[in-house]
């Protein structure tokens, strides 16, 4: 049985070389910029007012004199206009300057009267209120570098240069198979020997929670063949996720299932708790990942392993990893990792009741999961611990 | 002019009741429960083996004799065996225990033999390796409170009972109306005048980094009756956001347009930079904001005003706010509150170059909002500042 660290290792060793695709810019919230962004302009494309006013010729004016209006000249226009000496043309916030203008007056510092205006504004320098072209971003500097998290801002500075398409880092495409002859659909009677399906619905808003979107759920029986035909289906998925019948019982037939579609096998059982029957294997280039049936461990080793495979095709930490102290005493035996449902709160964090692998009431009010080491036996109040933050 | 909290609180104030929907338990992740969650049923819904093995009586077992294995039952069957006393049925995780049975002993502390098997761990006890009929969740108790969220592991422990469907608070409805005449779309080419629309970009990620789609994105014309027409084609949105034209220019037709659509104003400009023209107004009980067409205004007031506003629906909080220490000194004048992109690094918030509205490329690369008081001038190195996280 190998350790937590060796399993994440091998995990990690085994995530193949990310895919960049070209997405349309409206659709690339979330994502990693795969590729440097340059920009195709200047920006402003041109020398643009920042204000409601008047642009003139500041060297050509004599600092006192009246100034004719010659003109107006309203954001987004095209009205080829001049400015000469001791002219001004009427101009809006977004407007690009006339010709010989280079300096723009506000207009709550002039003195309007008919078709000329005073300035009123001593302190008016040359060039005032006044974007020159390219000031934010030159044509074919380098706009944003790889790797950049692309928030709403970086998305609306992208879009502001022009941008329509950018390559990212993609999502990986994700199957889920619930195996298991007791399971029935939530909502439905329950009858003798059978228990509501979870799993598929955990699984789902865990992907729901990263912005993934399953390619494909299925719950097939514990029959082996049903079990070689949905592999066979999801077979073109990159991370394909079994949850159910991988121990070494007579009905475990994820295993068997899978050895006879091919699948190499990294590993099988990990010295953790919950979760001991963790599987790993690798189909060609496709990441198959095998686990126990519990709700807990489905959801443990989904976060502990599966959230970081995932990230290693987009490149995005989606979960901090956090040292936090213990807020209160905790014993365990030695020989397995523990993954414990944990509360934070003020700083500290609280192991919750009920850590059975059976029992969620407890994981569905965590906000984190606190691992606790394999060979350590005793844990006091206020020692520090590795938090796994999933919310 | 009013202040950054006033605006604050005026939005707060006018922010109308949640509603309630009640959506499939498969559609929930990452919504608040609206209302309390009580279990149909008890789980386990009766008492289950939690390992391969053997189940037998306890009580009437010497601790010494082999056991006749009267029976098979497999997960999800149900297949009537009853254990007499000397018998034991061979049993799988997540069976139901057979009548007469109250103990498990797991396969690998047994040596079996044809048809009988021998116990060989001294050290079990009565009820070993059982989980007991509704020891997570009896049927009607408490299982989620209201104000819960919708993480994945709740929605699997909600799914473990049985329920299918949830009612939780409602995401708002939202539209979003792009005014300039200026505007062209990202992608196409520019010409003289005119630059790229970014806005719809920069809020339409916003939205989605919340997991909300915008119900409606239109770019319209400096144009007072596209303008109504587009407001009145959204007024059933609860929240309805424009962008430009909020200034008193000759060319600012959004506040016009608003006023002959019946929209009430709360309140125009705030003693704030960027997006000191910010508007807020209601109609009816729908929510209107009023952003000044600068993108980082635009965006900065979505954090900081549209974000909170999403919360009063929702009930859920997104962005964090936490106190950090300055990394450089910085100065500003008094009167404004700013709103500063930053960046934070080891426990410290650097303050971003290039703050002017019109720039994003700090922003682009920013991870926070450093909101600095209005009245004061000087900030010190190491000081603390308030800093709201946007990833």
């Amino acid at each position: 049985m190998i350790t937590v660290s060796e399993a994440k290792d091998l995990i990690s060793e085994n995530c193949v070389p990310e895919r960049v695709e070209n997405r349309l810019l409206s659709e690339s919230q979330g994502y990693i910029l795969a590729k440097p962004v340059y920009s195709p302009v200047d920006t402003p494309p041109f020398h643009q007012s920042a204000m409601d006013g008047y642009a003139f010729s500041y060297e050509s004016w004599d600092g006192k004199s009246m100034l004719e209006v010659c003109g107006e000249i309203q954001a987004g226009s095209n009205v080829p206009i001049e400015v000469k000496s001791f002219e001004a043309a009427r101009i809006f916030t977004g407007a690009a300057l006339p010709d010989g203008a280079d300096t723009v007056v506000m207009q709550e510092h002039v003195v309007k009267n008919k078709k000329t205006i005073r300035i009123e504004n001593v302190q008016l320098t040359k060039g005032a209120n006044v974007r020159l072209c390219g000031s934010q971003t030159k044509k074919g500097e380098l706009a944003l570098k790889k790797g950049q998290l692309l928030t709403a801002p970086a998305i609306s500075f992208l879009a502001g240069i022009g941008i329509e398409r950018v390559n990212l880092f993609s999502k990986p495409v994700i199957s889920i198979i619930v195996t298991g002859k007791e399971l029935k659909q939530p909502g439905s009677e329950i009858t003798e020997g059978k228990v509501y399906e979870s799993n598929s619905f955990g699984l789902s808003a865990g992907l729901h929670a990263l912005d993934i979107a399953p390619a494909s759920v299925e719950i097939v029986d514990d029959a082996e063949e049903d079990i070689i035909k949905a592999i066979t289906r999801q077979s073109t998925s990159d991370i394909l996720i079994l949850t159910g019948g991988v121990s070494v019982g007579d009905y475990d037939l994820v295993l068997p299932a899978l050895r006879k579609c091919g699948v190499e096998n990294i590993f099988h059982k990990v010295k953790q708790k919950p979760g001991k029957p963790f599987y790993f294997g690798k189909l060609d280039q496709r990441l198959v990942f095998g686990l126990p049936g519990n709700p807990a461990s489905v959801l443990t080793c989904f976060y502990e392993y599966i959230v970081p495979a995932i990230s290693s095709f987009t490149k995005k930490q989606y979960f901090k990893k956090i040292n936090m102290p213990l807020a209160d005493d905790y014993k365990k035996k030695a020989g397995l990792t523990h993954f414990l449902k944990g509360k934070t709160n003020e700083g500290k964090v609280r192991i919750l009741n009920n850590q059975a692998s059976y029992l969620m009431n407890s994981f569905a009010i965590a906000d984190c999961i606190i691992e606790l080491e394999e060979e350590k036996e005793q844990f006091i109040k206020g020692e520090m611990v590795n938090v796994l933050m999933i919310v």
